[in-house]
């Protein structure tokens, strides 16, 4: 370090100087200034040899803690702080192990719903829980978790396919009907190895949820959350990790910086970063849109865009009714950035009382299903794509909409996907559902709420089944990682979800179904699906919704259960308990705080870089660039302005950025050649500093905290067991003689 | 407005959002919601409505106000904040009497030296000050101005060359040698007809600064800016602009926003920008300094570049020594961009101690003067030209540095410029000079401080007196628009600048000269060059310090009465009468928050969006892409974080970006098509909002707002001055009989 400081002072400043210093000879002043530079860089070392003395003596009591593969070799030296004495949380006994049973309860509770659904589960966690997991706690199908929780990762997606994957299409290639049928029962599709006599007879055996139990997991989950004492349990707990991250910085910081310096060629821009959550619909910037607007009117003024009451209207038309030339349009008149008026108002709905009628511009421009077979919004979205293969390092997770209106959904956006031959390899789909049940209710498209699945799953099981029948979607499906959920959580929700809601064949009432209601219907049909997929070695998918962005804490509850990361997770920093067991379980969120600042939080109030410390599995994202963002380079941006704002360093960009692929769908091969071929392993063992640009002693810290954390909890619950056995056989010697 | 308020939000909300929504039928919770804001718009209406009749009531005694063009045809009508009633600031008559007395007289220095200077003075004020100029008050040479400082505008800089200006170097085409004669006299040059004999018989007659005089009038600003009165009258006034522009904007801001849009084409994008405060050494950002290394490692492996101890060395040769390959680079090795650590840390200056020796990489690449002449240095600053070229919109004032230990650096500068072609139309140059006497004083390269400024402008008057003589330097100083004075201001200072002061040739001490000797200096000899460079119908030269970024406030009082605008001026905020006057004088402030960030203030600290809401000449500039910046697009990202923090409007940033080009060194010709033909008229008249993209709305609120603040104080002179008269009239009436 001492050799290593003067040098990074020296060449940060040598070349940012503005105008050259004279090269040789001391001068009064430098001398002064070097020698107090000198003076303070001993003194650091001074103090930095003191705390690795203190921390050696201290770091056996500590070692022990640690699973044995910790102590395997070439691993960094770094100053650790531990904890040593009897009461290492500061709490009495008795408060821990409350608060532990809690912790763990509801982490085995998350284990199973995950392992069931085949998403993946942290496997530092998983390893912990497993030490208990004999032990008289209601494990429900725990058992058969852990092998696929740790398999999943590796199965969940093919590669990225060096050819175009769209183009075979020859049936022949194509995997065979295996004839099952399958039908919707209660809100969740069963399914049937003959399609003729589908009863429980020909019934497949696969793993469905139960609703009942759901109800009561989720009971336990609601009742945890707001018990005081596990409460500020939690608090603590989080507020440990926030210090004890300070002073891990104040310790390493500098061998962090260090060992990135160390590593040749890579650097924050050239390491991979994976846009989680991101809108097709406006995944281009202003000047993008409008830049290809213009194009468009220039290159097809004659073609029919638009058929208004049955006559065609042609690009040049659309324009003169508006009266538009190419020449006028600005983004001033598109008008679609955010500003101080959209804070808190998410009130994005009232397109159709827009009197200048520029809706028609998002139905040409930026929709897949209009009169031009949505060729243009294919055409942005390739140039995009473009743009994003020759940045070469970002990658995104784009949303398409699948609204459940109708049962063609699935096959017309797979069909406009492989016309338009719209993919990428920095590019996979989640496919976004909005709660807007009550929407297609009112207006008699939809009569009971078990439609709106049956329109967004039926065809999934069929095309798993028979793929031949559904080509284009057999292929789609292959880039697709998952399912969000999305609305404005802030709206209010007038139905608790619990044993007396209406199944959802029973769900005709005006209301729209709660959140978790939502979730949980959607969880259960995409699990039995997978295990249906997975049986016929296709990609299974995961669930990666809107979550705690705003509105009712209990959102949160559900995205804990049932889903394997989620986007936004504001309401966090309001939820103790929630933030803990979302830091233990290690649960993705992809925060966005430009698209925060516009709507429900302003920038330097947002919680990311306290949650960044404490160790959640946090990564950037840009959700609606067309909006947000400024400059050609949306994900860049969001990156700078959260460096800028929080003074965020080098390091914790990249780790950020490894955040982002480690929580995004792409695949396992994909994420090896990214991260490196061990990524999945625990600890520093499953970083590749050469490719992720994350010193190894960043995520050392990380693992061996959360294995500390882990052991508190574990441990708590086995000493009071042990005591528990032993004061019965005390009682029983004691037996009447 | 009403017409214009619901599509103005449908058309935001209707792109923005993520996912499309049902076309028809309207819905309870929309219904709801909608109902809620036709409420609230009609509510606003009432509001507004409201307001202008009150506004209407009050407007005549407030439009007497103004000058009368205020009132001519085509003004567009906006809601007006009027104050009425006697005291109209709100402090007893002798309070503002007092107070108003200072101001004037302060802003009467200040547009004496500007003058003098032939830089510009802002003609609002000026007009005001003329009104009482005749009055008894400490005028100097103040005659001359009004004239120059209106014309100084349109003849400071050659028109843009459509053909390259470094090409016509045909001495036929250069102006003749006038075979004057100059030398340095007490630190500041004078002119004589004949170069054989130098003396008072043949001392050209030009305006020369008075060192007393200026000691003086020095004095006086010290005293005045401590004075308490004063002080909590600006401040009180201060507080009212701020207070006053938030309730134009809560009356107009739709207003504003709708003009913007009734501009075709034009918007934020489209507008001339110009990053008025950045370092031709760090240009660049980071991952393009690294490219450029990289590539030309790879094409000129083989070419010297370095001269060590008499042996050339290759560039392959240079990074071997320093073991490093093309590959091994990263921005990490560079390690130039500013962290957590660079926080009250300006001490840029160890690069000399800097053990893995890559100094050498800066002498090689972002130098001019060194073993390929700079050739490095010149293609990647042709590279950043490039690309701005291609932006169309964005162009810079790029620093480069003159130092004053030699004769012959400006020689070699033009030089450099003109046989690399370093040009652009996008750019112009200022000269920056360190203020390091004390260094080479020590290195006993200069024995007193009056060579240094030999070494500075002796050329500058040669080549003036006889362009043939340098005919790149004359080429190259048609596209110099002034002078930049630049180091750490935080330095102690322990020299305090009088009458007692060492005269420069006297100056011979261990320490250096005070910033405002520094200043002073410059100004003056600036001042003499101006004239003869008019004489000969040359560009004039501004002053455009550092200033005010830390280190003492009388900075700002140096920079108050001598430059034409300013970098950084952080320091405002704790001195109430200076940023009054600054206010009042519309002195140009260029600031680069990012920066700050880095250095100073942190961001959401940083007192920009307080200057800009009052009304200060604020502008926008990155002044270190190469520490500071993370995208292509340095200045674009400079405005989106401050528009993202501060949550800037639209119209608030075309505000920014038009004060950038009025505050630029671009020429009169290249402004008018910039901003628009009579950009130089008063008020709106003055803006285009078409070029401008700044609605006249906000254009005419600044002017009045302006003329209001300037009234209130000439007025208040003129009051006094008349009672004054009509006392003495009286006691005269009343004389013996």
């Amino acid at each position: 370090s001492s050799h290593f400081l003067p040098s990074y002072l020296a060449e940060r400043d040598m070349l940012s100087a503005p105008y050259e210093f004279p090269e040789d000879s001391p001068i009064e002043q430098l001398e002064e200034r070097q020698q107090r530079l000198q003076r303070q860089i001993s003194q650091d070392n001074k103090t930095l040899l003191w705390c690795v003395r203190y921390l050696k003596e201290q770091s056996q009591a500590f070692m022990d803690l640690y699973p044995k593969e910790m102590e395997r070799e070439g691993e960094k030296e770094y100053q650790r702080v531990s904890i040593s004495g009897e009461e290492k949380c500061g709490v009495p006994f008795t408060d821990l192990l409350d608060a532990a049973k809690c912790v763990v309860k509801a982490l085995f509770i998350r284990e199973k719903y995950i392992g069931l659904s085949m998403q993946s589960f942290c496997r530092t966690t998983a390893s912990y829980l497993e030490e208990l997991s004999d032990r008289p706690l209601d494990m429900g199908i725990y058992e058969e978790i852990p092998e696929t929780s740790v398999t999943a990762d590796q199965t969940v997606h093919p590669p990225v396919s060096a050819t175009h994957p769209y183009e075979n299409q020859d049936p022949a290639c194509m995997p065979p009907d295996i004839g099952y049928g399958c039908k919707m029962v209660n809100g969740v599709v069963h399914i049937y190895t003959k399609k003729d006599s589908m009863d429980t007879s020909t019934e497949l055996e696969l793993p469905y949820p139960d609703l009942s139990e759901y109800i009561a997991d989720m009971n336990v989950m609601t009742a945890l959350i707001i018990n005081g004492p596990v409460k500020s349990f939690c608090y603590r707990r989080l507020q440990y990790l926030s210090s004890k991250f300070q002073m891990h910085i104040l310790l390493n910081e500098m061998k962090e910086l260090a060992a990135q310096k160390k590593v040749p060629h890579r650097d924050f821009y050239n390491i991979r970063k994976v846009d989680t959550h991101i809108h097709a619909s406006s995944c281009m910037n202003q000047k993008h849109l409008l830049r290809f607007i213009k194009r468009a009117m220039k290159k097809y003024p004659g073609e029919i865009v638009h058929v208004e009451r049955g006559k065609g209207q042609t690009l040049m038309e659309v324009f003169q009714t508006m009266n538009l030339t190419a020449f006028d349009l600005s983004v001033d008149t598109l008008d679609m950035h955010a500003d101080r008026n959209t804070f808190h108002r998410f009130d994005k709905f009232n397109a159709k009382y827009n009197p200048i009628g520029e809706s028609i511009l998002r139905e040409i421009f930026i929709k897949t299903d209009n009169h031009v077979e949505g060729k243009y919004f294919g055409h942005i979205i390739k140039e995009v794509m473009a743009d994003l293969e020759e940045s070469k390092y970002q990658n995104v997770e784009l949303r398409l909409s699948i609204y459940g209106r109708q049962r063609d959904e699935w096959d017309k956006l797979a069909q406009w996907a492989v016309k338009h031959q719209v993919y990428s390899n920095n590019v996979r789909w989640l496919l976004q559902v909005p709660r807007l049940f009550d929407v297609y209710h009112t207006k008699k498209q939809l009569s009971n709420f078990q439609e709106l699945l049956e329109n967004i799953f039926m065809p999934l099981f069929e095309v798993t089944i028979d793929p031949t029948n559904h080509r284009e979607l057999h292929l789609f499906l292959q880039h697709v990682v998952g399912f969000d959920s999305v609305d404005d959580e802030s709206k209010p929700e007038h139905h608790c979800f619990n044993m007396e809601s209406p199944l959802p064949a029973n769900w005709t009432e005006e209301d729209n179904p709660p959140y978790a209601y939502y979730l949980y219907y959607m969880y259960a049909n995409m699990t039995v699906l997978n295990h249906l997929r997975r049986q016929r070695g296709f990609n299974t998918l995961v669930l990666r919704p809107h979550c705690g962005e705003a509105g009712p804490i209990h959102h949160l509850v559900s995205g804990f259960m049932l889903s394997e990361n989620i986007s936004h997770g504001l309401l966090l920093r309001k939820a103790p308990v929630l933030q803990y067991l979302y830091y233990l379980a290690q649960i993705g969120i992809a925060m966005s705080p430009l698209s925060n600042n516009s709507l429900f939080l302003s920038y330097h109030r947002n919680p990311l870089p306290e949650y960044l410390s404490r160790g959640l599995m946090v990564s950037l994202s840009t959700d609606d660039p067309l909006q947000f963002h400024f400059t050609k380079e949306p994900l860049m941006e969001e990156y700078s302005i959260a460096a800028q704002v929080w003074k965020l360093s080098s390091c914790d960009m990249c780790e950020l950025a490894r955040n982002s692929v480690l929580m995004s769908g792409f695949s396992h091969k994909v994420k090896s050649y990214w991260l490196g071929p061990h990524y999945i392993k625990e600890g520093q063992e499953g970083n590749d500093i050469r490719r992720t640009n994350v010193p190894d002693i960043r995520v050392a810290y990380r693992y061996e905290t959360m294995c500390e954390e882990l052991n508190l909890i574990t441990q708590a619950i086995r000493t009071d067991e042990l005591e528990a056995i032993t004061e019965e056989e005390g009682t029983l010697c004691m037996g009447p003689v």
